[in-house]
Parts: C-alpha cells; sequence; structure tokens
C-alpha cells in the first residue's frame, strides 16, 4: 500500500517514531514499569487538560467517554440539557436518554455554533436541570464552541450544574482551561489530538463532579470512575489497559512538551485558517459558520448533484489522500479534512492540491 | 531494558512479526482496508469460536466482556445463577449485580474447579433463573472448569437459560465449541491466546441469546449488540476501533491457521503438563485440584512465611522473569505461570530453571 495522506479528523496519522513505540513487546500491567508510564502520561495529561484534577484512561473509544460521563454524574430521571450542534452531540444526548434520564435539547442548525445569548434565553425557559452536555468541537461539522463562555452563563444561571464536555477532537489541539473554566467533566481520545493510535479515551472530573459522583445511582462498573482513581493511585488501571497505546502516548505526549501548548495552539490556528483559504480560493463554501470554525476540522460544502462518492475514490485511490465523509444527512453532500495532532504544513498543501486537481478533473471550476 | 520473559497470564508475550504489525500506519477505520482486515479478523475468530454467530469486537478488556454479556442479556430484577470459582468468577456476578440482576452464587473454594453434581442439585433448589454466569478458566486460579458437562446439565434443567461464558484467557488455547455445546455468549481479549496486545475484546451470542438481546431492558450504548452487528455487516464498527490491534489479530490469527486448532490445543496441553510437573519436581504444591488444573495459567503455592515479595522483585530484576503475584487473599501466598498464546518450549524451561534457582538461593529446598 503505498503512503497515504490520511485527511480524516481521527484516526489522525501517527508519526513514525511514535508508530515505532508501538512495537515494543508486553510487559506486567501490574509491575513497575508499567505504574512509571500510566504516571508520567496522566500527569502530562493533566497539564493538556489544565486541571488539577486526576485524569483517568480507559480502553475505549471516544463514545466511551461520552458514556463514562452520563453514567458518573446521574441518576435515573434526573434532567439535563443537551447542547446539540450535530452528529456528536446529538449522540451524547441519546445515551443520556438511554440511561433513563431527562434530556431537554437546545439544538443549533448543522454548521452552526452554539449561540450564547439563544443557549442563555432558552436556559431560563427549562425546568430545574443536573447537568448539561455540550460538545467542545463537533467533528461531524468541523464546529467549535465557544465552551468558555457557554459555561461561564450556565454557571451563572445554575451554580451547581455539572457541565460535560465532549473535547474528544479538541483538546490538546484547541485551548480548553478545564479548571479555569469550571468545567465538571472533559474526556477526549488518543487517536485525535494526541498523535496516537485509537484505544484509549481520557477523562478528568472536577471536585462537584467526583462529589455528584458519590450519589450518582446509575449502573457503572466498566467505565466506573472510583475503582479507577483508587488504582490509579496505585500506578494501575482496574482491568488491562491498551499498553501499546500507552507507549505511544508517553512518547507523544513527550514530543507534545517539547513543542509546547501554546506552539500546538497556534500550528493548529494556522492549519485551520490555511485549509479554509484554500478551500475558498477554490471555490467552494464552507460548511461553518465562519465564527465557529474549527482548526481540528473543516467541512467543504461540495455543490448539487457532485458525484462525491467517486471523487473521493479517486482522491482515495489515485492520489493517496484521504478525506472524511459526511454523516447521516450530510453524506455525499460535504468531505472533511482533518488537520489536527500530527501534521506537516506540506501534508495539508498536498491534500488541498491534490484536491484542487481532482475538482478540477471532475468538471468543477469554482462557482 | 534487557528482554523479558514474560510469563505473567495477560497481557502476553507478542511475538516480533505481530509487534511489527503494530507499528504500521493509521488508515481511514471507515474505508475499504479496514472493511478487508474487520471482515478477515471476525471470519477467523468464528472459526475459533466454533460459532456461525458473527464474533462482535469492542474497545475494551476482558471485564467490558463481562459487562457487555449481562447488559445485552437481561432486565433488572432477572435471577441469574453465578458459578464462581475465584476473583474473575466473582467480578461476573458483581457486575451482574451492580446492574440490578438477583443474582444466586454457586461457589466452589478457591483452587476447585465447578462439581457437576453439586451445581446440579444446587441448580434444583433455586428459583427460576433466566440466565447462568459461568468461568471457562478462572485465570487467578488456574483452573479450568468443565464447561461442556456444565452447559449440559444446565440445558437439561433449564432448556432456555441463558448461558454467557467467561473464556478470556482460555479461548484459541483449550477446547471450547460454542455452538456445539449451545453456549449463549462467549467472549475473550486480545491480550490473552491471541499472541496479540491488548485493546480489544471479542464476544458472540448465540440465536437465543439475539432474542433475548431484543428484550433485554438494562440500559446500553457503548457494548450494545444490535448497533455493532448492524455496523459490522458495513465491514466497520459503531465507534472508532483500536486500530493498531486488528493488524495485530490479523496476523495473529493468520499464524494461529498455519499453525492449525488441534495443534495449537495440544501445544497448551503439553505446556500445562510441562510446568506443573516442573513445580511438584522443585517441591512446590500446585493450587488447583490436579482435576481442574488449567493448561493456560498455573497457579504455584509457596511456603508458609516465604518472603513472595522480594522472591518476585529478584526474578523480574535480575532473571527477568516476570511472574503473576496472587490476587485478593492470596497475594503473597501463591505464584502465577502463564503459558498461553506465544510461548516456545525454551521461554517455559528458562522461566523454571530461573525460578528453581531463585528458590534456592531463597533458601528453599523443597518440602
Amino acid at each position: 500500500m503505498p503512503k497515504q495522506n490520511l485527511r480524516i479528523p481521527g484516526p489522525t496519522v501517527v508519526p513514525d517514531e511514535i508508530l515505532a513505540e508501538m512495537a515494543r513487546p508486553m510487559i506486567n500491567h501490574r509491575g513497575p514499569e508499567f505504574a512509571a508510564i500510566l504516571r508520567r502520561v496522566t500527569a502530562r495529561l493533566q497539564y493538556f487538560f489544565q486541571t488539577r484534577s486526576p485524569v483517568l484512561t480507559y480502553p475505549a473509544s471516544g463514545t466511551g467517554g461520552q458514556e463514562s460521563a452520563i453514567v458518573n454524574l446521574f441518576s435515573p430521571g434526573d434532567h439535563v440539557v443537551a447542547i446539540t450542534i450535530g452528529s456528536f452531540g446529538n449522540r451524547f444526548a441519546r445515551i443520556a436518554e438511554t440511561y433513563g434520564l431527562q434530556v431537554s435539547r437546545i439544538e443549533f442548525p448543522w454548521g452552526e455554533g452554539a449561540d450564547p445569548d439563544v443557549v442563555e434565553s432558552r436556559l431560563k425557559t427549562l425546568p430545574p436541570y443536573r447537568g448539561v452536555l455540550v460538545t467542545h468541537n463537533e467533528t461531524s461539522t468541523g464546529v467549535t464552541n465557544d465552551i468558555q463562555t457557554l459555561a461561564s452563563l450556565i454557571r451563572r444561571h445554575n451554580p451547581d450544574a455539572l457541565i460535560a464536555v465532549d473535547a474528544v477532537s479538541s483538546l490538546g489541539c484547541i485551548p480548553l482551561e478545564m479548571d479555569l473554566w469550571d468545567l465538571d467533566v472533559v474526556f477526549t481520545g488518543s487517536q485525535k489530538g494526541w498523535m496516537s493510535p485509537p484505544g484509549v479515551m481520557m477523562i478528568a472530573a472536577s471536585e462537584r463532579a467526583w462529589q455528584a459522583n458519590k450519589s450518582a445511582k446509575l449502573p457503572r462498573f466498566y467505565f466506573d470512575w472510583a475503582s479507577s482513581r483508587k488504582k490509579l493511585e496505585a500506578g494501575q488501571h482496574p482491568t488491562t489497559p491498551a499498553v501499546s497505546v500507552f507507549y505511544a502516548l508517553d512518547r507523544a505526549l513527550e514530543l507534545m512538551l517539547e513543542e509546547g501548548r501554546e506552539a500546538i495552539f497556534e500550528r493548529h490556528r494556522h492549519a485551520g485558517e490555511y485549509v479554509r483559504r484554500r478551500a475558498r480560493e477554490m471555490g467552494l463554501e464552507l460548511f461553518a459558520n465562519p465564527r465557529y470554525a474549527s482548526n481540528t476540522v473543516t467541512a467543504v460544502r461540495l455543490p448539487e448533484g457532485f458525484n462525491t462518492k467517486a471523487f473521493m475514490k479517486a482522491l482515495r485511490e489515485q492520489d493517496g489522500v484521504v478525506l472524511g465523509g459526511g454523516q447521516e444527512h450530510l453524506e455525499g453532500k460535504i468531505f472533511r479534512v482533518g488537520h489536527l495532532g500530527y501534521f506537516r504544513e506540506e501534508d495539508l498543501a498536498e491534500a488541498m492540491d491534490k484536491v484542487e486537481q481532482r475538482l478540477r478533473s471532475f468538471g468543477f471550476t469554482g462557482r
């Protein structure tokens, strides 16, 4: 298989030196070598979560983070507000309903961010609520919510609300300050901004969330926080962790510290601007409201009647450029470009050049 | 770090050629390359599960298999029987209780297998039950239950019982015929008999279990079977799979097919006999009742007052041999030798030689 320019919003490209870590031999997950890795990884994750709370890890995908937040915070019948702006926000709400919560949705059209004024006025009309579920970066639409503003208005309206933030495709790429912004739960996945393969979900909870956890009655075992925290203090995980992904994360976090948190944010800002500019220059329309455009994933609208399937197939098979497709009702109508985690400027330039050439070969000459 | 002789019952040693697969670049988990791997892996897993049912996979540890079985089969208040012979059997029962099931335990002392006669007479005294949870190979004690006999007597007593079998540390190593023995749920983990790193849990359900799944009311999302099956038919996983572990499993299953199912069973039988014989020859006592001795993990009793901690530390640090310790009340009283998945005779011989020498240096000369 020729080397691909993998430009989907996760799993993201893993640099060779981190891939090499994946090939390291197994060790005892209850022994001192793993304990050292686990302690190092979780301390460094705290730095990127910008929290003093312990960061727990689970062998799971990002969806496991959504489920873990729900089952550890709430009791059956609890009323929660779900601010949804796309597919992953809807999934978060659906998990809450699956577990018997009363969910009030504050929905925005796909491509839009959550307007703080609308959220504030809607919150005032709702009966008392125990928590708010919100997406930081909606991977399905390439939209980043202004979590700082949203969290602050939610907190003003309901000081005890449990604010659970899906930061799967933003954390480590886009600024998010868990403690300073007073967020209660934040989670992400190894395959997004962390330059590592999928397999590890990371989640942190505020002191308020830990208090809520004590009385939360939803059943939980695999994703239980209390047992994970207890084991973490002993340098272990309650069950068998995805050892190889820890090798990768250990090295990835070292590289991220070398690059520097602010420099990483800047690199992503630059990438977002670059991809959006290139798409606009091709005459394509960006799917997201520019005010909320994401710096980790860009969704680009294709013209009505365009043969998206053949276009993406040609890009993949002939050009080696792999893009993300549209989800649900956006299938065939948009493509998505991932620019998070590891990438070099020339990777993005090559991808966008190929997109441009391939569009032309499909008869698209701009609008 | 010098090369270790990792002799714990999981994560098990991964051969170099499979480790090399772990270092392969990421691909689109919704693209054709991953679909091909997923289809190949699940078809080959069916061969080793000896089932015509689809084998579903989840980014999870073996404990995730226990939880997945419970939440997909049962409704709150359902009465289930848990046949427990050690730590992992107890965990299975505890998860059922956590999810609000009524659990009747049929317990046997650690080191013993589940005596079919005792199980049969106990079942007759119990109120109607919906399912039975049972461990095939109890990793904490090195005991293998006679699942074929147990399943057949349960089926005689209750033709509709849902028989859920924890085969985490047995499947692919010790004979288990899911369909022929009429088992309803069987699950395992990549880090045990499959010569692969941890991160993927595999689970299959019988037609009876799929019927039960339709009316099972326990809440579930992450571990839901129906959504996994639907996505599997499209060559995908509902959420992001642990792509690298699939690369490993793909190669591992190829190697396992080359070696042959019966040859693998024979290799494990031989390994079990070898490790037990060596331990007895050293004057050590085996923890498990020989009638139920496991061919994947051997638990060995140490003399009263023996400095187990220092012994295992010396073995690890000076001899490069890593053994498993005792769990719960067995901590410090036994050590466990893993002989499952990938091993060569000389690995086991080296480990047992080192154990023998180290015992001598600790003043143990047999009893």
